[in-house]
């Protein structure tokens, strides 16, 4: 690490000559290798880069010259080079470095988010920024992957690059023939054309100035293209062609991502550190195996996320099954109302962060059409260390207002597995399951139901009435076992589904005098605010609190700890709780008293 | 209309010879003009495809093959050929026809709604499904704008179109050069070069079959041309040019807009009946050119609508501030947000039922980077006569999740151009303002203020505390007057920024024994549901009760009728309000109460 030792910001590689910059990226490769084996992160879009950041980073000057990264998550080398080695020990833990470019870390970086195909809408907008105000002095570069390119948003800012006056700007065109998995479609097949040597291609029919391809582990071949590309004082496409996960083997000989993102591992041999617990996911997939070979019209659709979302199971089992349409969110949702408009029962599973690509079209294609599509959104909630961009905290809120839309969000494993069937078996509209990353945990059994709804514990005495949503059934139970401790009766109830809201909800608060909700999602338009409002609908006064995200985004760190930051822990809650019941006016609590549905034996 | 009286149905079309087609063409035209003029509705778009619409249902046998309209509103032929004729003589009013393609109306249509692009995706998943289930009887046929490809969405579809099997799919690309305004960008300018005949392009690269370009006023022509397409057995796109406003003189010298959308008006002269108002949008257009001129930082930026946003204003007397991206909304957003880092204030004027479309661009790429960016919802809340896809019912649920996000809602004119101002001159996160359609009326002036909010009306006997939300303020004084009627006394505030909630409400809410809240937005997640919060969050138990729009979608009508049928009247309301106050204890409301914010004479 002789080299990298001496590298405490992008000036001091321009002092470096051309081997000294090679050796440097065999250094930044170690580097990476040691670091991310231990922390977990993206560790294969990195080694794709080592040269190709090296490049920018002696042609290009940032600050002054402004890099985007499309997406954040293939930055590492630039934060590496940028004065943030040292980071890299706490890499995506709380008061560690950010997986993502984050402008509280370096003035070298600009756009935080990890979602795709944004970067030359950024390029175009800073483009257009510098020309309005009369800056010459300043390039803006895009560097974008293949995977992305399947996103429509970036082919309406090459539209809009191409179509106006010329506006210097550089296009990286970063290919490794992958997203997450392989790069779908026609323009995927149209790329080895280019990498063939074939000219502009479908860049030079925009009206773009093509340059490559280039090898992008050929760290002088970068820089001529680059210098090329600046000097042509309009938008150019420079195509370099890198190796995803290059010199780690275990990532090399990985066929399904490449080391895309990794748990923390043994880096000699690539083995993952700790065991896993059976997730969210895994029951997911099994369950979804299990329902498609009973059914023969249902057909499983993903947004290149055929491993993480869990299809990947199905897919081995049901090739044909299985929908990868690339980074497309719109596509995907639309499509889906396609398939069911033509008889075939969708179901489209993605991370709750990458939903609201397609909310429009889950309004206006699924949901106004009455469609029976169903949706699984995994990542839901809190999903920790990739940082405020890859929380699922806004689904509740913006779904709820979908009309016909039924939402439900299992809290355990049996849960999930039951709620997919009925949501698979309904027919008169939409349906979509929401849950967490990470462990589905003990089952959680009912100890009775009302109206619907599992009631997971009851006291004699109703005083405070808990509904938990989904997997923070585990924190309400925790609540509830605080809260009792100080002699306060408490019922624990999961409505299974959410939105609409059951008015069941509204009978048993009357019954109660305090309502509390959990949610994992935001307080704003949540899961509280829709049951709040339906027991004034029903002129039930019970007092309610809802405890869920505050209105601001969420730093990153472990699950664990970005729930506590916004106070969803056993302690605070049911410390607040306690107070909320002190406040209460003296009036005992009724006893005994009977629920009247469903002949319960309340 | 000799000809035309005989089509009850597309098989007669099939009984017709060439020559009679042609004559029938020359009757639709004359009939379209004929009616829409009469009833207003989309004129142009319909008189380019009336020859299209002809042989598309000559060589294709709907319903069993699949016509998909992109967008819908080019769909008037199809409907007059389909045998809904008669209803055009209540085209887009309630009880009459949709303006939009309508499955409760006809088996012969699919996708009902408004927005564009979205048509191959859905042709997609519908020759999925037959591929899926081994039907290869029909045909599936996709119509889309030249306009419609400017939304990324589009080209999301045509990647995975490509790079599938040879599934059969007829892609229609109706070049009109236009949306509603010119058609932008790098791939206009590509179609120049096809329609001079220089081959397949950009479609070839991606690896579809290409026949074109097509006269589409030669009826022949294009029958040939699909015939081609369908024999295929492949995804082929045929390349149609057409002239929108074909045949009406008034709209064929329309620079502006070749009647794209036209209000009642005198088929002779193209003169619009009736006389209009000032209008939110107008008032929008001129405070904006009186901004830009005294900030040269402002930049506007729309999505295709340049004239319906009011940003023609701007355009003529500054053309360099005013940027068209196409129908591309998430470019619109994420770019704004480049701008903005590169010193540019851009203001994003958008019409509320679009923005959905760019929810994670705005949450993302906006707000999560702090930028002072401003956005302008037109036509939010209820529409009407453009039907359930138009409305602009859930921007307030939607859009208050977005943390640092200011909404604001200006009930007249005289407020909008102030919170315009007020929003462009913030500096720390976006803002965004929302009106409806139609005339601002007249200004409403406050009679005191109180925390930051405006009092419309107040009495001595603080009974009633309504939240009126924008241009609903007119609505709720209405209420007021009623309720008053029967000695209840009532207080009308106007929080002007409605997200986040001002606390001042709670206060307020604490000294009334009822509180009301009244918005044309959904009642789910909306304003009141976030009041109500802010009330139990404040301690305060005062009752609520929310007046908005039902979680359901609305059909098509006047504003008014449409409103009413939410039960949004002056009448329902206060009549709702007089009963819940009858059921509050008798409790004598506090008299006289002194208010203690800001020195109010409260």
């Amino acid at each position: 690490m002789a080299l990298l030792e001496t590298v405490r910001g992008p000036a001091r590689l321009r002092e470096l000559t051309l081997d000294e910059l090679t050796a440097l990226a065999g250094e930044i490769r170690t580097f990476l290798i040691d670091r991310v084996s231990a922390t977990g992160g993206h560790l294969g879009p990195n080694l794709g880069v080592v040269e190709l950041t090296i490049a920018l980073h002696t042609v290009f000057d940032s600050p002054r010259d402004r890099l985007l990264w499309d997406t954040g998550h293939q930055s590492y080398v630039h934060k590496i080079l940028t004065g943030r080695q040292a980071g890299f020990a706490r890499l995506r833990k709380s008061d560690g470095l950010s997986g993502y470019p984050s402008q509280a870390e370096s003035e070298h970086d600009l756009v935080e988010n990890s979602h795709a195909s944004t970067a030359l809408s950024y390029a175009d907008g800073l483009a257009r920024a510098d020309a309005h105000l009369g800056r010459t002095d300043r390039a803006v570069v895009a560097v974008i992957g293949d995977g992305a390119m399947t996103g429509g948003m970036a082919w309406e800012a090459l539209n809009n690059i191409a179509g106006g006056p010329d506006r210097p700007l550089v296009i990286v065109l970063n290919d490794n023939e992958r997203s997450y998995a392989p790069t779908v479609g026609g323009f995927a097949e149209h790329l080895a054309d280019l990498r063939a040597g074939n000219g502009p291609g479908v860049f030079g029919r925009f009206g773009l100035d093509y340059i490559g391809p280039v090898d992008g582990h050929d760290i002088e071949a970068v820089q001529d293209a680059l210098r090329q590309a600046r000097a042509a004082g309009c938008p150019v496409v420079v195509h370099v062609i890198t190796a995803k996960g290059r010199g780690f083997e275990h990532t090399e000989n990985n066929e399904l991502d490449l080391g895309h993102a990794i748990k923390p591992m043994d880096p000699q041999t690539g083995q993952a550190l700790g065991k896993s617990t059976p997730s969210f996911t895994s029951v997911f997939a099994s369950t979804l195996v299990e329902l498609a070979e009973q059914r023969p019209d249902l057909v499983a659709i993903t947004a290149a996320m055929t491993e993480p979302t869990g299809l990947l199971a199905l897919q081995r089992r049901l090739p044909d099954r299985v929908v990868d349409v690339g980074i497309a969110e719109q596509h995907a949702v639309t499509m889906a109302a396609g398939l069911s408009m033509g008889g075939v029962h969708p179901v489209v599973a993605i991370y709750s962060t990458f939903v609201n690509r397609a909310l429009d079209q889950l309004l206006m294609d699924v949901a106004l059409h009455r469609r029976p599509v169903t949706f699984v959104l995994d990542r839901s909630g809190v999903t920790g260390d990739d940082g405020p961009s890859h929380n699922g905290m806004w689904d509740l809120s913006v779904l709820q207002v979908v009309p016909g839309l039924r939402i439900a969000a299992p809290r355990d494993g049996t849960r999930l597995a039951e709620l997919l069937r009925e949501a698979v078996a309904w027919s008169e509209g939409p349906t979509l399951l929401r849950f967490p990353k990470g462990p589905a945990g003990d089952d959680i059994p009912a100890v009775t139901t009302f109206g619907g709804m599992d009631v997971l514990r009851r006291d004699g005495s109703l005083d405070v009435m808990i509904v938990a949503v989904g997997a923070l059934a585990t924190l309400a139970l925790a609540v509830a076992d605080g809260v009792r401790a100080q002699g306060i009766g408490v019922t624990v109830v999961d409505p299974r589904w959410v939105t609409p809201v059951n008015p069941a909800l509204a009978d048993m608060a009357r019954r109660h005098r305090l309502a509390i909700t959990v949610e994992d999602n935001s307080r704003t338009g949540g899961v509280g605010s829709a049951v709040a409002q339906t027991l004034r609908d029903n002129g039930v006064g019970t007092p309610m609190r809802e405890f869920g995200i505050p209105r601001r985004f969420l730093g990153h760190g472990s699950r664990a700890e970005v729930l506590a930051a916004c106070g969803l822990t056993a302690q605070d809650i049911s410390r607040a709780v306690v107070e909320l019941v002190a406040d209460l006016d003296a009036e005992p609590a009724p006893d005994g008293v009977e629920l009247d549905a469903e002949g319960s034996t309340w």
